[in-house]
């Protein structure tokens, strides 16, 4: 009989502003959670989600001095421990909040032979790692796209995970350039890939993207040139954020494992368009959640979520109009329609739901994750 | 045995831009529409439906030079004859379209006593009423109340509906505030409800829907004083959109009656908040539509919703975002919320989802109306 | 003796909003406008600027339908007669308005042997020029270049302008790509040359403005690829709009003739930068207005300016945030900015300061060109 | 012979984002700033300005979490040793950057006698006070506005300042209100002065600017219900800014001290409307400075300024739209406008233009004052 060394916990926490810590350090302090296991943190944080969305280092900053001292270490040695992700933009009925992984060992083996001999029987493990950084002219090219494809694996062995299979979630944080960024290159004499920093933003995020498209196996090969060009290339199970406070990827792989005494589950589904109701209701199927229970049971921990503006510039042959709003970014449009309709079949709007999923699912659709207790 | 005077039908039009008749005037070549059977037109146009928002006098202005030459009338009196009705702002998946509404006399008795004997055979039927001009200090208090509520009477009567039972979706334009018409107001020495353009929108959509709740008799009585004060106060049916470029209401009022021979139906719901799936599930099924067969039978002709920002800030518990954003206002985001949710659930973003629902449905959520063929 | 053929006027009107004409039709209906004289209507619309503005096609329309039944002509014969160029954006103090500029025959010869031997004694003059419509793969590209050129010789001999020097200001309406139009190109096989709406009119104002450059010999030869890549290239009289409701480029050229009787003279400096004070004083001074006169003396009509984000991030080495903000779009910063500078200056909000600079000035400037009566 | 106790020094340090420290920190390390006689940082960020902008407070965090350590404090202890104003918003060529004020006692007499007798010797000093924490409902209203006043006066003792004719510019960090702390306010029972967040900073901005008045004599009274009602009552020196970082005011007095042996001096004028650059050179040549020399003798320090929408909605007679657009608030217009006059007068946009200029200055206009070297 093999214990499984793996037990993952899930905290959903509520903030009231970007540099709000108060819910962790209150669970901390209740000893419900433990600082040295926290794994990973992902976060909605309330600004716009584009390029000047200080919100999202602003959370880090403050997540990163809070646990300082009770992690013993050095603000800058918290950001190599722990995985921060945080995706800027709560449009709509989207909440600001926290989803708190942590790992420990399982100790005295909770699971037992039969669990472990039942492939349903695996349970949610999560792996983390991160790239080297990159030099702006890197960012949304081939160096990015691959360096994006080992650390994937890498998480993937983290997470005790070997079947692509298991692997439903990869969350992914990258750059973005600005313009001292693309300025800097080209006094080095490097023309990045877009001189706008908005655009740059949906570089990053798919090259990203088809990083973990490659390492699990979705793609055979891509060339760096098809990155916003063949939307035909994809991910299922990608979702990249990228933000101004990092010039590296961080990727966390979230899956099931059998090495895993969690009492989470995840599974996924791919939505095809923004109003793909039924992949999210096969998402939540899949961990055993019917409509009404999904809003009731009280066994949905979060939803994660991609959402974009169809590139084409319809949904079902209607036309949208967020490609071309010159006041509202698409990604904000995308996020809180995606998030609209998840809120509405999960009752809640503290949900994951992240904008700009190019090459994360088909064009204009996204992947659809849920965590669920079993 | 009585034969059933009203004959009403419904088309919806998708529109390339603000300024796009082609559509309604190719089905009026095609011989689909008779020009002077129409009633009324609701539009969603792609504005920000905010202040400044002129894609709806726009639309309006396209519609009233196109119609003219076919109605043998100035533009001026194209106005007069049918009810224009535009609500600015297709967020999200939200998809900009026109609901041309006709009415003529059925002819030859398309109903049966049985039919007309039976209280579920009443259909759909639509009535139009005009208030007068109002001042800009009238605007959001006791007149634009009063005046709004002898109109529904008088619509009710145009729609040959008796039973306010049987009233279940009042489509209300109403005027709002500009520095202009503010300055106007004080220089005659007269001050208004509200000095933020913005602001006076919700005073008038807030008035107008009052102004509806006591008419159908679901209030008895209301203060001027009470407007966006007191949220317990409000209409199930009523729904009111602001815009610049008019001064007076325009009400229409939809309903069943036993007097109409149409081929379609209406229902509703009250979302209670902006995340009700269950309220639009309910008017789906009023008219006898299930969850699968709303996105694929095709008898689903539209869905009428107002939408909002909680006003305490939080939906289910959970804290919103849309009221202290500086950037986007918070129309734009409900719209693009309950869009997200409605979309999802009737498989298309054609669909009339109108922010801006003060005394409209309980606070957070609004009314939803459905449309179908029988 | 050489009589003057040519008699040039400019009326500068306030508007109340984009469809407001009832300025210009008080003038016509005074007499002191006739509307076939009128050659060129250039206005400031109250829009975003951006690809959904539909300020500027709305203020055409209107215009359109008032001047229609004033000329004899049908609405679509009007645009083909009068050059209706609307650029949208009024931020910050600048004022919606229109300036009108009339042509006609001088009559029995205003100008004396005397007059017409001086140089300094040139007047103002413009001409008016199409190019043919492109295909959405071609803007921003080789031949939106070059027929820009064309049609900036035909417009300076309409305009009786032999020598580029006396070529003061080149306004130009172009169009811009919008997802529809990129889909249409991509269905018949073509990529054009950005697939970002907002994106497609800076190239589009860029190759216009190059166009310029070739023809008046600012530049000798310049490769399509250049466009939005080399800063160093750039006309000093070129000012762009991009619009969404043309297909083709309108040419206004501005300067003065010794064939001109008008009362009025044109000038233009050349911004390096937003701040660039020094050059508004310098045109200012070029039609013999100093610092305090240009406020107060009446006899200037109006200054006409471009205006842009800085590429490189900075002004005279401080940083700006403009190209980083993904709230609000960049143009309407750098207009915001330059029309509180030019406002200041000349003490009005009512000039003509559009965005979007690319290629038209140096990068982070552009050109600015006042008229004044002599 | 008296000696002159006071010697202040300031200088503006360009940050390169909100979190931004490094400049000062290098400063401090290279002996030019010494951090225990840091008395004031004046910054410019760049959020929006508005209700949910956050860099405000990371601006702050930042800060003080880099200053705790070198001046052997708390974090939280050095908020109450160092006053902290960050406006948000540095719309258009306007440069975000700090200004910091240090004073220390100038040691062996600097001043003579004979400088001493000189009114016009009279150098820059600055003082500062905090008023206690406003519950939400006092925002706006008496408290606040008396508070205010007595916090100035004891502002001034602390400067050395005895007359108020030598205060040139009191600047002001007041509370805003959140959907949150409405909420907390209705459920003790208490209405706030408004619901709106975005509207409760122009509340709580014109109530400060009230109390500054009464306490340097400008009002002799003032009634809290004329709070944004009525015009005619305003400072010609206040300027306050709101933020979501704290409940309480902060009052910055500077001006000019017999007891100060500054190398600065300060000056002021107050702009009549956003285009008032008469204004602007009233107040340079009152420190010494012509049109030229600001630009280029190197002798100015930072110009400070109030901007504002002219709520009667027009600038010289002629229509802004800047208060009827939904898309971009009104504040971010107008520093967009007056940053681009300053900047074009002074050389730079590194200047302190703050937005929402209620009660401070006339309707639509604002104070300016200027720091320059002797």
């Amino acid at each position: 009989m093999t214990a499984r060394p793996i037990s993952i916990d899930v905290i959903r926490i509520p903030t009231s502003g970007p540099g709000d810590v108060s819910g962790l350090l209150a669970l901390i302090d209740a000893g419900e959670i433990a600082p040295s296991e926290i794994l990973a943190v992902l976060g909605k944080t309330e600004g716009n989600g584009g390029v000047n969305d200080f919100t999202r280092e602003y959370a880090v900053a403050a997540l990163r001095e809070a646990l300082a001292p009770r992690l013993g270490l050095a603000p800058h040695a918290v950001e190599e421990k722990i995985a921060f992700v945080m995706s800027g933009g709560t449009e709509g009925v989207l909440s600001p909040h926290l989803t708190v992984f942590t790992r420990k060992s399982a100790g005295n083996g909770a699971a037992t032979a039969k669990q472990a001999a039942q492939a349903d029987s695996k349970r949610l493990s999560i792996g983390i790692a991160h790239t080297r950084d990159f030099l702006p002219e890197e960012i949304g090219r081939r160096a990015h796209i691959d360096e994006t494809g080992r650390a994937v694996h890498q998480a993937m062995r983290d997470a005790g995970i070997d079947d692509p299979n298991d692997v439903h979630f990869v969350q992914i944080k990258c750059p973005l350039l600005t313009s001292e960024r693309i300025e800097a290159a080209a006094r080095r004499g490097h023309m990045t890939v877009t001189t706008g920093g908005y655009a740059s933003m949906g570089f990053s995020r798919g090259a990203s993207a088809l990083g973990v498209a490659l390492a699990l196996g979705e793609l055979e090969a891509v060339n760096e040139d098809r990155v916003l060009k063949d939307w035909s290339l994809f991910s299922s199970v990608a979702s990249s954020s990228a933000g101004i406070e990092l010039m590296h990827n961080v990727v966390i792989v979230m899956g099931n494992s059998a090495q895993s005494a969690s009492p989470f589950v995840i599974a996924h589904g791919v939505m095809r368009d923004s109003i793909d109701l039924s992949a999210v209701l096969e998402a939540l199927k899949r961990v055993g959640l019917g409509l009404a229970d999904a809003r009731t049971s009280g066994r949905l921990v979060n939803i994660f979520a991609k959402a974009e503006a169809s590139p084409d510039g319809t949904v079902r042959g209607f036309r949208h109009t967020m490609l071309d709003d010159s006041d509202v970014g698409s990604t904000r449009h995308a996020r809180a329609a995606v998030g609209g309709l998840i809120g509405g079949l999960s009752g809640t709007g503290a949900v994951y739901v992240s904008g700009g999923a190019e090459h994360q699912g088909p064009p204009g659709g996204g992947p659809v994750a849920v965590i669920a207790r079993v």
